[in-house]
């Protein structure tokens, strides 16, 4: 049902409150804001009119469940979402503060906006609005809300990998991706997985100085460099013995689609990435590289001096944090045993060099044909004016895999993302028209799953 | 004179004072630290019977002079030294605080202790004391005391570059440096010179997801291992075209004298460095290396995330703190020039890589042949009790190409420091039996000097 203006201010406002609170789920400080976050997801639930709304908390961030199970003989959906953002550096680069939301040019800015508050709140209120306007919903739905996504999700793996009974459902919906164009309904049926980890390169048992024993003492930022250099080269090809091995290439159909979405490498280039030229595999298209293709890529190198000014040390030790995308059917744990072998192979001499793995999704490709899928296709194309396209996603969902694989659920995911949303960058932000059509294609998505 | 024990608690207790104050040059925030060092050395001038003791205040860090020029006929002795001191990070390394002095096993520990704080009062004690005790000095005496030397020594730079009648002298002390070994006096007769600066990488518009983006937006921290890796080479060679055409090898004599030290290597490796084992350029022994070869080396790269847990970030920019040293006869303009040149020539496509020098110091030998170094050399023996040593450093001391380039100064550099005093790191110490034997040691000089 489409939203009238003074709902969506209402709507609004609710949105602005979630993302005022800074739910960092990887700094510890943030602590008591994971638990604000937490709390306010499941008071949207239970004012919802969901049922046995509750937080479930373990050693990490607590899941927030809820569920309404009044439709008996109808399809039970399970709603995914995660209540964690990333971290907000750099700071300075904000134009306005990141958990201070602000409205510009239909935009809502703000950490979270798209990753993943407003995806979530568009899973809540559509089944809000739904129940408020009929007092009942087409299908049964059960919400399963993480605080720890953006830190690898141990808690909802081990409790997906538990297969409890309470998870039990026909098909699960995943707001947490993006649409591939402004106006162009997409759902994406494919994840790259991930390894992330951090390279601990040890040279000396202090930091030097680098006039005293500059040319007989290794220094282990140059021992980075050289292992970094040495595993990805400036031909984009990573020299990792057996890391391609079991790479799948997409299909002859599946590049043809691609092919015929609306994509200019020059525009993207400009607008989106902003450099010189794009980089990668030579022979590949941009579309195959950054959906089916895996990296390694490095996130930041901490050792040694980078504050204002000139300081002359040869650091004792050096920390590389690096991950990988993995594609089908490539396997997170033989991944990271490959990186680890290629660091000892390269690893120069006079440092010790440590791979630590800290967490890891499998890549995943969702099967196209089942009634779900054609059920969300079809209530994306009436709200957005426009056929539904199906693409992948270089991002790793690693939910989307266990929910897979251990529940063996079809994942449907519905993202209302822009390509130019910022995620994990700074100035996040959600497109307003998206947020208020998500909430009303999740509406009539529940509508014509009823109908399957 | 021999110092008594009451008069040594006197002396630790001003020298803990000193090393009380944290003057770090490189933090604007220190700033006022800055002053109160200044106005510290400028006391102790005025106490040791020194006159025209004032602050030469300009854009930085103000310079302390003062002279005393009681001895018509005599040859008159520049002092140098600077109360600026490093920065302390990493802070928790520290076994005790940094600017809290604390004793140990005949040590201090403290930053600045050895470099430069307790060799700028052995020069200011010694002239103490003999004033003290005879009521005037055998010789002349200035004193210029800086406080920007770890940040480049702008200040001093243009000052002593202007040619001031005021630093007109016939010799100068410069206490910055450190023992070959312990109880084996030394006298420094070449140091490397530096470069200085930052090579910025700029890849994108912004800092980029690396699911989303990864495979076809460039990464600068994978440009920077890249171009360092291209620089140095696992071998130690530095491949910057043309860098090591003017470098003068040491005469066979020097090498001949540097085998006769009382150096072991095993022992340096696992006591100085702690490193698995010593790196370098093959065929060269460690003196050499460290002391006549160029180096390359990286100080710290900024860029993306280095904090707890994972964030998977592709910045959109990354700088790399880098340092050359160099030797006899390279020069610091021509050096920088040929880095910007290799820089750009192995920058991987995709970024833009810029290198921006900050400061630099030209290489120098000092000429032995000169009655002030025997002076010295002689003061030393008697003190120590040992036959001093000539030796080189692969530190770089600025002033002391300054001083013999500008004003023509034979640089005697007597220093105190032994070699594991950690200087620039954790844990920087001063033997305190140095402390006080360099006392009596500059006192000696003035007379010997004297004589001469």
């Amino acid at each position: 049902m489409p939203i009238p203006e003074t709902e969506k201010q209402t709507l609004l406002e609710t949105f602005k409150a979630f993302l005022r609170i800074p739910s960092i789920s990887t700094a510890p400080e943030h602590k008591p804001d994971i638990l604000r976050a937490a709390q306010f997801v499941a008071d949207k639930l239970r004012s919802a009119g969901l049922q046995d709304v509750h937080l479930m908390e373990g050693t990490g961030h607590p899941m927030v469940y809820g569920e309404w199970l009044g439709a008996p003989g109808k399809p039970t959906i399970l709603f995914y979402g995660h209540y964690d953002v990333q971290p907000a550096e750099p700071l300075d680069e904000w134009i306005s503060p990141a958990f201070e939301p602000a409205v510009r040019n239909n935009n809502i800015y703000a950490r979270g906006a798209t990753d993943d508050k407003g995806q979530v709140l568009i899973q809540i209120e559509a089944v809000a609005r739904t129940m408020a306007r009929t007092g009942s919903l087409p299908v049964n739905v059960k919400f399963l809300i993480e605080g720890e996504e953006e830190v690898g999700g141990e808690s909802i793996e081990a409790y997906v990998k538990s297969k409890p009974a309470r998870l039990k459902a026909d098909a699960a919906v995943v707001c947490d991706s993006e649409m591939f164009a402004p106006e162009l309904p997409t759902l994406c049926v494919g994840l790259r997985g991930i390894v992330y980890g951090e390279l601990h390169i040890t040279a000396a048992s202090q930091d030097l100085h680098s006039g005293v024993y500059g040319g007989a003492a290794p220094n282990p930022l140059q021992a980075a460099a050289e292992i970094i250099a040495s595993i990805k080269g400036p031909d984009g090809k990573i020299r990792i013995a057996g890391f391609y091995n079991d790479v799948q290439a997409p299909s002859d159909a599946e590049r043809e689609a691609w092919a015929r979405l609306p994509f200019n490498e020059e525009e993207y280039r400009q607008k989106e990435v902003g450099s010189k030229i794009l980089v990668g595999e030579a022979g590949l298209g941009v579309l195959e590289r950054v959906w089916a293709r895996p990296t390694f890529e490095v996130h930041g190198i901490k050792g040694g001096f980078v504050g204002e000014g000139a300081k002359t040390v040869i650091p004792a030790k050096a920390v590389v944090k690096i991950s990988m995308r993995l594609v089908p059917k490539q396997k997170p744990d033989v991944a990271s045993k490959q990186l680890a072998a290629a660091i000892a192979t390269v690893c120069p001499a006079g440092v010790i060099a440590e791979w630590k793995p800290f967490h890891s999704a499998p890549p995943c490709v969702v099967d196209t044909a089942n009634p779900f899928i054609e059920a969300a296709s079809l209530a994306m194309e009436k709200i957005f004016g426009n056929k539904t396209v199906f693409i992948r996603s270089g991002g790793s969902i690693p939910v989307v895999g266990l929910l897979q694989n251990e529940l063996g659920l079809p994942c449907i995911l519905m993202g209302f993302g822009l390509p130019d949303d910022n995620l994990h960058a700074p100035n996040e932000k959600l497109h307003l028209p998206n947020f208020y059509r998500g909430i009303e294609a999740v509406e009539l998505f529940l509508e014509e799953v009823c109908k399957s």
